[in-house]
């Protein structure tokens, strides 16, 4: 690992193979990569169990909600709706179908409240997109509720930023390699920039695709991943990027 | 209105301005335009209602639920998550919080049924779709559900016919217009096939595309309309569709 700048390289095989001037197309994840989003979902959860702190303690809930969550993430998929159904069928099946529906109203009102948070962006964020934006194409990658997104996009006021918004419903490799064939470019063209080494950086490395991953605080438990073995770039800030690929 | 070939046109002005010539995308809907959905909601609602007979009867409990479904559109959007969202809130609401967990866990199993159905193919589809797709570039355009798409398209057997899917927020001028552009072609070369007169026909006559109706016996009340006065061509079944082109 090499530190510099700001920037670690973790490049087991030499940090010469990342090579930046064949990008043309960055990839950014949006939530907690250009906004907060993360902690909005840890309130809410913490809300949650103090709700239904007589039928569970707060760790053991947190856990049988997680595994509500990826028992449904099939059928459900990601973001505030998915959620939203996980928490309602856990407090349902922890409580033995006894809790009452004045719970569940206030339940349902927590969902609700996380499509209406405000947009919190991360510093640096305004300055590094116009600048990156002369010179390559900005595209955002995202996964979650495609209104929900397209929503906060809206109200960040990144939108002219950007040449297009992809919501997958998944970020693995196949659809990274459909969103490098529709984009008309070749993998090592491509950079992902993004705060989930599993979402962000281990497909596009797979692919053949570069990828620079901001972490954030917060991790989702479903994020977590083990670093590759294949050479990426880790940054603390977006501040850093215009750096990187300098 | 000139009748011919099991297509009607509706041609206000002539029908000589529907020149099918210049056609080179043809964007298909998905639900109740390639496979039946519309009926699969109506079961749900039905068995609903039934949950919830002691508190109110079917026909004023229906018009509860579409006023939460358009309270809820702008938060929630379209798809099977947000409709189980509708159904929840509605249960708790005309039941004034009385409606047992018992009850929102059935409400919770008819909701996720819905995910889970099978993809039942209108005739001819299997047909229409191979033949056109040796001269036209098609692609499905839907709303709803990202991942309940993807896994309904992925059942149908349907994916190799199409180049690709896009799943919007809402079928509004502006996302046909975007569509357009992406697509590399000219409003005049796009035809748009689907159920509604609403989402799949007027917004596209608006930017100058072109547009097949092919009603459905199921119209949600969301999506009725009036039939505009650009002409566009309704067919009975997308078997008719390859005539219409000829």
């Amino acid at each position: 690992m090499l530190i510099r700048s700001g920037c670690c390289i973790f490049a087991p095989v030499g940090i010469y193979l990342i090579k930046m001037e064949s990008i043309k197309v960055i990839g950014f994840d949006a939530d907690d990569t250009l906004w907060v989003n993360g902690s909005y979902f840890s309130e809410v959860e913490a809300s949650f169990c103090a709700l239904l702190a007589e039928y569970m303690p707060e760790k053991e809930l947190t856990a049988e909600l997680f595994r509500t969550e990826m028992k449904n993430m099939e059928w459900y998929g990601y973001g505030a709706m998915a959620y939203t159904l996980s928490l309602i069928e856990t407090a349902l099946r922890i409580s033995h179908e006894k809790v009452s529906a004045t719970v569940i109203w206030e339940i349902l009102a927590l969902g609700r409240s996380l499509l209406n948070k405000p947009v919190q962006l991360f510093p640096g964020v305004t300055d590094v997109l116009p600048f990156l934006q002369d010179k390559y194409r900005l595209i955002v990658v995202t996964k979650g509720d495609l209104l929900d997104q397209e929503r906060k996009l809206e109200k960040s006021g990144l939108l002219p930023f950007f040449h297009h918004i992809e919501v997958v419903s998944e970020k693995c490799e196949s659809n990274y390699l459909n969103l490098i064939n529709a984009l008309d470019i070749r993998p090592e063209e491509f950079l992902m920039v993004g705060n989930s080494l599993k979402s962000d950086v281990l497909p596009v490395l797979a692919i053949g695709g570069k990828a620079v991953h901001v972490p954030f605080d917060t991790v989702w438990q479903h994020e977590t991943a083990e670093k590759p073995d294949t050479p990426y770039i880790e940054i603390k800030s977006l501040v850093d990027l215009p750096r990187v690929l300098a």
